[in-house]
């Protein structure tokens, strides 16, 4: 495939990280919210089995906050989410499926109790901040919301933990999955959470100090030489085998909640109000005829940049919208919007890729 | 600079006109609503040179559009908007502010009235529909809100008139500046609007449906050969010499209208509804302490990522947020937010571009 430049400007917003990834040896990077986020390091397979194997350091700020305070902080987060919210803790991390009012899907924070009346929504790439705007306007709900200056530096892989505990102390390990707490750092304090976009373990340290971010990820470069610790981003081949879905690839507004399989944090039954509650009951009740499923197929590379329809003879099965060549497999692997009459995943699927024909099969999410 | 390619993912929309472009040498993108924005084709002085001089086709389906129908529509977008649009006309274009319950810019659509129920806003770079959809939720407003597949092209040049009346028919020289009506082109109808991204003059086509807009993309190459067409797009040099301001680059949440110097398109007098009026008026009886103002700076480059603080000895005077290096002129161009105290223009300015201090002064916008 042609490469293509990216033409850099203020509007793509730097990070605190860029200069220093930059000298790490980024080579492509990707928008999301409106920032550049590192996509690769000219190498995605060799990243790929690095962060299976040791521990990266990422910067993605581009997770950007909607931070939300008030008396109807939680009002306003719980009408955004179809996920009852109404016995979250402060220091919990919760999986928030945000959907419009006809169940749309818009985004799939990661959503952070701060306080009774503080909320931070660690966003996938989509303006929720808008959405939250024009719903307290509408509602004349006592909320300030913004978009504070937090950037997120991940610590990913499975030695991110002795790691972590080698910079910030035994304190760290303490942390349980989807957890967060305060830790101290040559005098800054920085909320970290044992979350990341990947199923290798490890932490995302929320910065809201830049220049107390940058001694914390200069030292964990210094501190990380026994680890074997390297610069690295999301890996497209480990978020795809792990079904990490990806919002704007693997779902977009035109899929509800039911299709992208997030069932469990779906609650239409209590009495919870949320935007689109009425919409879900109904999706509920008629039932879905399609749903994301993984794919498995006989190739050794693509490159998606718009949904490919997958065939059986000549019938539409469903649509690949995710995709990458694992090298674990010797296969390519991909997230796919499955017709109902497939989710038996006996029927082959076939492809095109360029030019060229491939087959594949149907298979469970996550496919690793 | 390093250059840095772009990872491209479904998630960075491809548009009906992308294949061609990409034959037509697009070598850099940027990224815009989520969507591919090429921003240059190898040679962005020779782009500029030939704009001022010829016809070019750009890709701007980018532009996406905010569709609003129904009973509320007008309300609706009269919400989001500080200009007054009672006395707005079916068939006409209005530049439009949106802004926050703050007062805060959150982008500046070109707002087509199509009919007194449904508007379109063709957008620069945020998710005013999702603003759109918290609004019209909170206030249960009788509408639909929707992104449609549009897909704008546009025609930008001196020539661009020939060329349009040439593929289209004399009908479309009666088209006047921020006028749309419709044309007919193999059959297929295109609203047809007298505007661009430029100050060259020209048109742009907005595509309901892409294989009869790709047949005109061909046609335009074709019946262009005389006029010595090319591809093209939005040209950072001449945009800013025309300071056409750019959303995100220029100016962003943290700046009001009155700042920009959009004072012609608000309104706090007369009896008109909309979010953030209450501050707008506060902010305008204290008055503003700075501005968005041109700059020339005696340099042969720069490439502005981040802000960029202009001196005078040890004061700061502003910051720059958008800069070219002008061909014509033989300096960098920039537009920047100038402190009140400076806007006599008296003042010179330094800056570092790199490690390089260069000296500039500060002028009107638009600069050209």
């Amino acid at each position: 495939m042609k490469k293509f430049y990216i033409a850099k400007s203020r509007r793509l917003r730097s990070t605190p990280f860029t200069s220093r990834i930059e000298s790490h040896g980024v080579t492509a990077y990707t928008i999301y919210n409106h920032m550049l986020l590192p996509a690769s390091f000219g190498n995605l397979e060799k990243e790929y089995f690095h962060l299976k194997e040791h521990v990266q350091v990422w910067d993605v700020a581009a997770e950007r906050q909607v931070q939300v305070i008030g008396k109807d902080a939680t009002k306003l987060v719980q009408l955004m989410t179809c996920r009852n919210l109404s016995k979250a803790k402060v220091g919990r991390c919760y999986y928030v499926p945000i959907i419009d009012e006809l169940g749309g899907m818009l985004n799939d924070p990661v959503a952070l109790k701060l306080s009774e009346n503080k909320w931070w929504l660690s966003l996938a790439d989509s303006d929720i901040g808008l959405y939250a705007k024009g719903i307290a306007s509408g509602l004349s709900l006592k909320v300030e919301i913004s978009e504070p200056d937090v950037n997120i530096m991940a610590v990913q892989g499975p030695k991110s933990f002795k790691l972590m505990e080698k910079v910030l102390g035994k304190k760290i390990n303490k942390l349980k999955f989807f957890g967060f707490d305060y830790y101290t750092f040559k005098g800054n304090k920085f909320l970290i959470a044992r979350s990341g976009w990947s199923k290798q373990g490890g932490y995302e340290v929320y910065v809201e100090n830049r220049k107390g971010g940058q001694s914390l990820y200069d030292e964990l470069f210094l501190a990380g030489k026994e680890f074997n610790v390297e610069a690295g981003c999301p890996n497209l081949i480990e978020r795809i085998e792990s079904a990490l879905l990806s919002s704007g690839n693997d779902f977009d507004n035109g899929d509800n909640p039911y299709e992208c399989g997030f069932d469990k944090y779906i609650d239409i039954d209590s009495e919870i109000d949320y935007l689109g509650k009425k919409a879900l009951i109904k999706i509920s009740k008629k039932g879905i005829n399609r749903k994301l499923m993984g794919v498995i197929i006989d190739a050794d590379k693509i490159e998606v940049t718009e949904e490919i329809s997958l065939y059986n003879s000549n019938n539409i099965v469903g649509n690949l919208r995710s995709a990458a060549y694992s090298p674990s497999l010797k296969k390519v692997v991909g997230i796919a919007m499955i017709k109902k009459e497939y989710w038996d995943k006996k029927t082959p699927i076939e492809l095109k890729i360029g030019e060229k024909k491939s087959n594949g099969t149907i298979c469970d999410l996550p496919i690793v």
